[in-house]
């Protein structure tokens, strides 16, 4: 094991960023140089901003065309997606949902929100998502199964589901996964938000179970301010979703009917003429942001203890945020590498806090978690945004 | 008994309305005239568009300016402003809410969203909302009071909060209903939603309680696409909430550290863009919309067997969304008048069905609803846009 040198980390970085910086270069910005202004407009002059307008719709057909998903429902964020998602995959009071530790925080807030109970599961080092292999030798250690379904034996609670989260775009190794769910009887409600532009064997991610989620925030590959997604692979659940989040309204000319406790989770027309903007630029950003990996890839080829993350076999990743991996002799060295990134105007940060050490899921059911938290010690994340993979940048 | 001539009405709203419409008139629709292509542009060039940047700030500002809040917390819709500022008052798991029967289905969402169990309250014909001396005798009735709190005698939960809903933008009585909290140890959220730039006594409406909430959709007064606020008037709570909406995250440079379940409730910076312009517009709005009404009273002076509802005495209302009360005798008539108005291309509802008759909450406890039956069977909206009141309109 060699040791790391901080001042060539950050020369490496410097190689594929632009070097005359007047302001610290963000982890992640937006690029508004499509038709933003024409449609954002178009809803203005029409007054069309809100809940009725035609950009819902258009957005929907763009993200389903894209992805290969039956359906699309577009809805406010990410965090409201998955929370209705898991709803309709059947989560209800106290039952289990199989999650990764390492994930951003929303994950496990959704699954509290419908009323579940988080259940972190550990993530392998080549996917950065959750490990298929260990997760089922654990399951057959913990659970029964039968004509009912899955429960836990040691809390008797019902598992109902997982929702492997496909890290920073990577897409998790979803088929020894599905072979899980199948055993156990678990729906797959996978957590695309990150992995707009990632595939796995050639399929879009969130196309492998019968729902998924996206997101549209403003530091992800594609952002409509506040935005999410459900993606459907059946009709009769896009049609529930749609319904769901939009107050369960029944349509009539006049009358307020309402047939089931609703949510307010549509995204208003202005923020999805933001995302058919967005959309058109989408194969653009994704060969900016592969072109901008594969840089940081030749630059970080010959620096020792630390190691630029690509790509699982398999997959093809969207690169949403790049990532580097010190060595496990240097994992001590994380915070002062995020310090003196941060300080010369290099925006980085490490990967989320591990779920289970939030003092709110610190009692939540959790397998052995070593590999997530050796990740964690060792990760960071540096500048991504897809004008910085630009030829000319 | 007189009785009521739809062609009449008809003709009456048409005298108010511009005449020579070429698409039909709509019940409420927004009006940007001011500075949002300018704002929005702004949060476009800076690629601000998301939940950093100035406009947010800006427009809590503009909020608590106009309303005499202390503060103003913006979030993505008035449903989960509601939610987060029930749970901020204390409401938990199968605490019974004291909302009218008479409001929007977002109301009783929001209680059953943090826990709770809407209990329906009658209302009173001159104010629209709750009626504080019915409720009063009611709780005398059904409840009993001790250190601990208010509990109901007959389900034996907690009886917490009472949520009064402005109708339209007609203030409820609420003198009289914090009486009411006072005695039943209470906590009263204002569902201001309607109700931006109506006042009681003076007071702008959704600043008498400890918290309240505003809505910015579509449909209302100003919009924000899709928006709402929290208005606090305790700088905790406020600071409470503004965690809370923005998944709970505690500041850091770089670390993910989250210390309560949160929410992703924030509206997204090029949402409270628009809201800026619109506050700018908000006095010129308001002076429209009371000119729009006052030529409605007018109009309908001299039409038998209906007639034009105006704000109760001691307050000034923003008439959102102009209602007209056909007279006991002629309740029979509200479907027709709403099928001619409609074919006649002069857009108007109903109220709200009484959320009591919806079957998620049939089972929910109630008093005795007579009076907002009696208005729910009589009871128009016409249309009530801003623009309409214009002088040259």
């Amino acid at each position: 094991m060699s040791q790391v040198d901080i001042n060539k980390i950050i020369e490496a970085i410097k190689t594929v960023i632009p070097q005359n910086l007047e302001k610290p270069v963000a982890l992640h910005e937006p690029c508004f140089h499509g038709n933003e202004w024409l449609y954002v407009k178009d809803c203005l002059d029409s007054t069309f901003v809100s809940s009725v307008g035609k950009y819902v719709d258009k957005f929907e057909e763009m993200l389903a065309a894209f992805t290969g998903a039956k359906r699309a429902v577009a809805v406010a964020n990410g965090t409201a997606a998955l929370q209705i998602a898991l709803k309709l995959a059947g989560i209800e009071q106290n039952d289990e949902v199989l999650i990764p530790a390492l994930t951003f925080v929303a994950t496990a807030n959704a699954v509290v929100h419908c009323g579940g109970i988080p259940h972190f599961v550990d993530s392998e080092e080549k996917t950065l998502g959750m490990d298929p292999y260990k997760l089922k030798q654990y399951l057959s250690e913990i659970c029964h199964v039968n004509a009912d379904g899955c429960t836990n034996k040691y809390t008797g609670r019902k598992i109902k589901a997982v929702v492997p989260m496909h890290t920073f775009g990577h897409p998790v190794d979803i088929d020894p996964l599905m072979e899980v769910c199948k055993i156990y009887k678990l729906e797959m409600v996978e957590d695309a938000a990150e992995s707009l532009g990632s595939y796995y064997k050639g399929k879009h991610t969130g196309t492998y179970g019968k729902l998924s989620i996206l997101s549209f925030n403003g530091n992800k590959t594609i952002t409509t301010g506040g935005g999410g997604a459900i993606l459907a692979n059946d009709e009769e659940l896009a049609k529930s979703a749609k319904h769901l989040t939009t107050t369960a309204k029944v349509p009539h000319r006049w009358e307020y009917w309402h047939d089931h406790i609703g949510y307010n989770y549509r995204l208003p027309n202005i923020n999805a003429a933001l995302g058919c903007a967005q959309m058109e630029q989408l194969p653009g950003f994704l060969q900016q942001k592969r072109q901008l990996a594969e840089r940081y890839a030749d630059a970080f080829r010959n620096i020792k203890g630390i190691k630029f993350f690509t790509e699982p076999s398999n997959s093809k990743s969207n690169y949403w945020l790049n990532a580097l991996l010190l060595d496990d002799a240097n994992m001590k060295v994380r915070d002062a590498l995020l310090l003196s990134t941060n300080d010369a105007g290099i925006m980085t940060r490490p990967c989320w806090t591990l779920l289970h050490k939030l003092p709110m899921f610190q009692d939540c059911p959790r397998m052995d978690l070593s590999c997530a938290e050796n990740l964690e010690a060792r990760l960071i994340n540096i500048p991504s945004s897809a004008f910085l993979g630009e030829e000319d940048a």
